[in-house]
């Protein structure tokens, strides 16, 4: 039905309209007061949800942009870096530090599975041997959140720096940028931050930007010293997207008086919902382990037999909402609902009876109703 | 006056309504038909706009980050570059080639005047020297246009790959990029294209892409070729500002509506009518010769010892009209008048009045209606 698509997949994530409007305002000039006192308040509201006493630095990029410039602005051609990798996106910050020369090691582990912290200690035996660990919290492709804290922890310890993507994490769960020590915390606007995309953020620790100061890794856009330097008299060292920081102002606004702890109890429960739904459904989570499974979205296996792009298109077609397939070897093998950002209760209703109307459609037998029973018992 | 602030800078630009209310929508998926339909659109329409049959890359960032992607994919570490300077912005190349590790060799002209293209032919003499030249078509900061027709008919005779800086002269004058056989053509879209910041768009020529498949720069987000590759599927290679992707087409829609012929014939008219209204009201137009205004900003001097930015201040204060500054050494010596993008016979007149009462009242002589009787004139 015209105009009636709804976004459950895990980026772009749904709009509020109090955002999506304050988009349609003329921009104003970038290098005025009015718009310096914009970005101070929005610059204050990025600490409160990052949780740090440290810079967040916003830039006009998307989410893939904010990593290159922490790695960039950390990192120096040659140096040594310890990547984590258990699915798409940590597999492409494996990519992006080999492109900029650094001497990468991969520990890798199976998709669909937490890396082991244990793993992560053993390869940092010995102090000192990596500049840096990347490692991507919430692993969007496999729907897998990593354990972070322990990690970071170990991290700490060897004396590297952290590189954490955090793009589909921040906003939906813990990522406490001071408490846990984390040095470089990327993400992008079309997340949990509830708006378009279009804007990459980047949180800095005092360890970060010793950093920063000394790594030689030509760099221009990306250079993070730049934004610092600007941000000293609250504007940008580039043009910046006025009018999607006009929308970020107005989203973290809404999250500041939902609270921290809320929103990420929200993110909690929508994920257990889900998981149990599609249980409730015959269906299983392709994350078996239930403290591995990601607060922003669920990965579903559909029923043997079954192409999972064929139920999402049939969810797309009959009941407007669009759905996440799988990338690279899971293409067309699982579904992924996001449950991220703007979601309320009734999303996640919706969309279970949407996962059990399609089932129906293709002829497989389910309990009626049970999807959305197991979802308000959750819920409740 | 409360939301009556009107914008005659060189950027951001005056917005239609149109294409304002466009970005209130909500994003849809970017990995679907629908957006692939748009960027199908947009990117026919792009070429349009560029007078080109080549590739023409839209990439979520600003104008520095499409002329960093520009110089990263077309050059290699250590290669010998020609870069010509006459104001902020091409300093800012020059910076940026540096730091990239390219071998900089500077042509300066004085702020204000526009490069002799004599000497840029002299520079050439000897085929082979340089693999690029980078050139600043409009330089925003003095308000000057250099002379590109025959400047790029000399790197080509030299053998080497032009990148041009065309942010401020795309959409406000001629830019042919295959007539001109020009290789990177970088834009920003809060310039002649009627909209807000945060989109960068690069044109590429077929011996571009022989200089990107070949060139060793390290590069990620700006390597176009992942844009090159993606744009065969209608798509982007990171998530793109959907929402600003739908402002893009709504307002290409326009310009072409309009036609390119009228467009570049509106800013002519708009750039002699300021110029001639300043004069009929006793002020030195910056850039002396008329041939070298840019299209797109004008720059004026205030009477003696007049402070520039008070002139400005009483101009937003009285008349809700937001003018541009001086940078660097022109800080409060000139005020720039945009007439660049969404601009109509109204707005010049506007402005020429609202020059003519800061002078007033900063009890300044003026024959009462001179600049306005000047541009009448001029625009009839």
């Amino acid at each position: 039905m015209q105009d009636k698509g709804f976004l459950m997949i895990p980026g772009p994530t749904p709009v509020p309209e109090s955002v999506l409007l304050s988009m349609a305002r003329h921009p104003i000039g970038h290098r005025t007061k009015d718009f310096s006192a914009v970005m101070e308040d929005v610059t204050e509201k990025l600490r409160w949800l990052h949780q740090t006493k440290g810079d967040v630095l916003t830039l006009a990029t998307s989410g893939t942009g904010a990593m290159e410039a922490s790695i960039v602005s950390a990192l120096s051609p040659g140096d040594k870096v310890l990547v984590l990798v258990n699915g798409k996106f940590g597999d492409r910050w494996a990519k992006m530090a080999k492109a900029f020369q650094c001497e990468v090691t991969v520990l890798s582990e199976e998709w669909g599975k937490a890396i082991d912290p244990e793993q992560v200690k053993e390869a940092l035996a010995t102090p000192g041997t990596y500049k840096a660990v990347i490692i991507t919290h919430s692993e969007t492709s496999t729907a897998v959140i990593n354990n972070l804290e322990p990690i970071a922890g170990y991290i700490q310890s060897h004396g590297a720096l952290s590189i954490v993507d955090a793009v589909t994490s921040l906003g939906a769960t813990q990522v406490p940028m001071d408490d846990w020590g984390l040095d470089f915390v990327a993400t992008g606007s079309q997340k949990g931050y509830m708006m378009p995309p279009g804007l990459g953020f980047v949180g800095v620790s005092a360890k970060g930007w010793e950093a920063v100061e000394k790594s030689t890794m030509p760099r221009f856009f990306f250079d993070l010293l730049k934004y610092r330097k600007s941000l000293k008299d609250a504007s940008t060292p580039f043009t910046p997207a006025i009018n999607l920081i006009y929308a970020l102002q107005i989203a973290l606004g809404m999250m500041q008086q939902e609270g921290l702890e809320n929103i990420f109890a929200r993110h909690h429960r929508h994920k257990g919902a889900v998981r149990a739904g599609a249980s409730a459904l015959g269906l299983a989570n392709y994350v078996a382990e239930d403290k591995a499974a990601a607060p922003a979205v669920t990965a579903i296996l559909p029923p043997e037999g079954v192409s999972a792009d064929k139920m999402r298109g049939i969810i797309k077609k009959r009941y407007d909402i669009a759905l996440a397939g799988g990338q690279d070897q899971l293409k067309d093998k699982i579904f992924r609902v996001g449950h991220l950002g703007f979601v309320c209760d009734r999303d996640v209703l919706t969309v279970l009876a949407a996962v059990e109307g399609a089932l129906r459609e293709l002829g497989h037998d389910v309990a009626p109703g049970a999807g959305v029973a197991a979802a308000l018992k959750l819920l409740d």
